[in-house]
């Protein structure tokens, strides 16, 4: 039984800050916006966790291993560095969707992402030490096959983009409404996905479903562990083995 | 009659490297290509350009108004700080597409995305300051409409970033297919758009074609300028009218 | 009693790495060397330590509670994201300048700071938590009375700059020489000084000696704690105290 | 003779913000201000100019080939990313400290670097493009002599620090009284000396008398150039020379 404690990170009253007093220089924007996820993504990553910066006003992460305590000082840390604040809002449950919507929850019944006046708020609940254990996270590692040979040296640049895009839009829905999973891109032709107790039959379906749907042929590599770094850290491996052996589905608990 | 240059930048042999000799820590990853990013944003922004992260791996630029000595510069100074390099790609066009495809093609004669001994090669041709006008740029910049109170106060985050995905996906693919355009998602509910000279009427059917396929409501503020922050900043101008006055398309050149 | 844990960062063979194959733009140098610090500062200090730049090819560092794992993953996640590598040397002592210097032998007896073959080594022990206490680490915080009014606002930014320099020049090697203690300019007009075991008594006379030596006029503030952000934050607060009261010596644990 | 164009960036209102309305963590302030300090050696690094962070609230920069709209630009670029704001002070002259004392002054004349109404000021004049010359900028890059083998592999690291800071702060001093130039600490054992026409003489002397003073043995390379990169480029080759021939002064425009 998984069970996932997840951070939803949002900047508070972001949209109307981008366009106060007038709106601001789009590369300032980006470049802000981006280093604020790398920091976030240090800060919980050397802690074991992952950070995703999905829509970047706000972000995902999986932070098992991170008390509240950590939580408020990346707010206060944050705060001291950046024109910006945070909201941070921790749940936890074997259903990382769930767990993402009682996060958003706490988040949400502290005010409107656009209140002035709600900023800066840490809401939740984390897993104590006690209570982790080794199967707590279940993380899925998929990429496209032979992304390289197939798009990148063929199609220009953004017809390659749009494969990927459809092959991971067809991808994020169907771990979401079929699996209670969550599904990040996170760069090249990667997707990470923060999973829920699953096993062969569902992941082979899924790769089925991606192709059928869309015509991109994925393979995928899972792993187990304490920590978001730690099943992360065996999918890679066991992604490797897909690579090296031709393989659609490796699981690195099942290598028989 | 539009003009755009695009340039293509594409981490050499990254994925090989992500996982030599052993896969590396994925957190770490995650920070250092964004920074990277982040950096070649605040290059090329503070010379009037656009950056978007794209795959990351690979990158997309409007460089209107950077030389091929910027970008060389921009090569030697990402080669020293990071433990990556970069090729560069560029080439100019009526059509933001064709543009992309010409600047895609000078790195892939150059070698595979993959290829060790393909390091920072820089190809390509620039747009000389006297043959730079007022209207070589056209920048449409979409949102949701009412993001905040429809979705992200309402939804759990990742359903609502599932919504979103599904109208930037839709809209990616039409505005190529359909307009010879290049679509990037920036974060929040924006998406920034690169245009060869479209009017009124592409707009509105794009909005209606986006409602229709995914029922996603956006709106659209479109500028023209010199570089990509002139037309950019053109267009947010433009979007902000759409968001006090209720209209679905602003074009700043037609405010009749 | 102290117990000061003291990590030497050195850069692996950074000087010929400097101009190898040519001399390296100083700007790249300048930005890549005070972000790595910048790095490490954020890791150090939010697990309670502090970073100090010192000459940025070596780095000292007061590391109570942070483990040699965390050594190590701070050593794997520059490795991963800098064109360059980093030894860690950790030493322990009642006296920072000593524990500093078996923290130098365990680096230096690794091998030379530009020897190609000595990379990423970790040498040294750490405090372990059931050996830490309260009284750790004694941190003074000096700075510049009126630096603003008297020098800032008055002299050119040169004049003012070598004003404070020849302050701190004077009083790091005072702390040094008469009581062990290790200071690092750290911006403006302050000066923050690791110290053991000291009393009201060595401030009063450092603060003399430097007036006297070089006729700048010093103020400090000095705390006690576990971590140093503990101690140097309480020195903070009893520096804000000279700043409101105009005394110039205020220990936070005697304020009778 | 020389002409350089000196500014000085002063964050505004620095002192109060550090401590308001409790002392922020040292450790967040040590990593915004050098990342800030990072971010502008970019910006004006790209364009030719060399910035250092002499004491991070108020640094020094030497800006020939940067326009006032250039620096109006990197000001409202730290203001759109930045919890803190810039002011920027420019001046030209034949003598560096002359020239800084003017920008110093320009800013001084605007208001208290701790007064809350002055924010963003931007006063002064730059060398427009026709007036630049090859020899506009002299720059002295000095080190050490065997910094690595007689300090670095042999003392303690603070006590190497001590070394190299009483060989900087009496060069500082010397060059800044006898010839009117502006010397700043870049890491390692580097000085980079910002200076108006001198020749071998005043070099041999000022390396006589940082020797008789402090006992620390320097060598120096000297270049010339229209920007600060050409002439510290140049420079640095020299003092290649240095270190390869043995010799202690090398002028690059003098090499009989």
């Amino acid at each position: 039984m998984t069970n996932t404690q997840v951070t939803l990170v949002q900047i508070d009253n972001y949209g109307p800050w981008t366009v106060t007093p007038e709106p601001r220089r789009e590369a300032d924007l980006q470049t802000m916006q981006s280093r604020l996820y790398a920091d976030i993504s240090q800060f919980v990553g050397n802690r074991g966790g992952y950070t995703f910066f999905t829509r970047f006003d706000n972000m995902i992460a999986v932070t098992n291993g991170c008390s509240l305590e950590d939580h408020a000082l990346l707010q206060e840390s944050v705060g001291n560095r950046y024109p910006v604040t945070l909201s941070l809002g921790v749940a936890t449950g074997t259903n990382p969707v769930q767990a993402l919507a009682d996060a958003t929850e706490t988040i949400q019944d502290a005010g409107s992402a656009q209140d002035k006046n709600r900023r800066e708020c840490l809401k939740g609940r984390v897993i104590e030490p006690p209570h982790r254990s080794e199967g707590d996270i279940q993380i899925a590692h998929f990429d496209v096959i032979n992304a390289t040979g197939n798009y990148t040296d063929e199609l220009n640049a953004f017809d390659t983009f749009i494969e990927i895009e459809q092959g991971y839009a067809e991808l994020m829905r169907h771990m979401r409404y079929a699996h209670g999973s969550l599904s990040f891109f996170v760069g090249g032709d990667n997707v990470i996905v923060v999973c829920p107790d699953l096993g062969r039959d569902e992941y082979d379906e899924a790769l089925s479903h991606v192709e059928e749907a869309v015509d991109v042929e994925m393979q995928v590599g899972v792993g187990r562990g304490k920590s978001a770094h730690e099943a992360g850290y065996a999918a890679k491996h066991a992604l490797e083995t897909c690579r090296t052996d031709g393989t659609r589905v490796e699981l690195e608990w099942d290598t028989a």
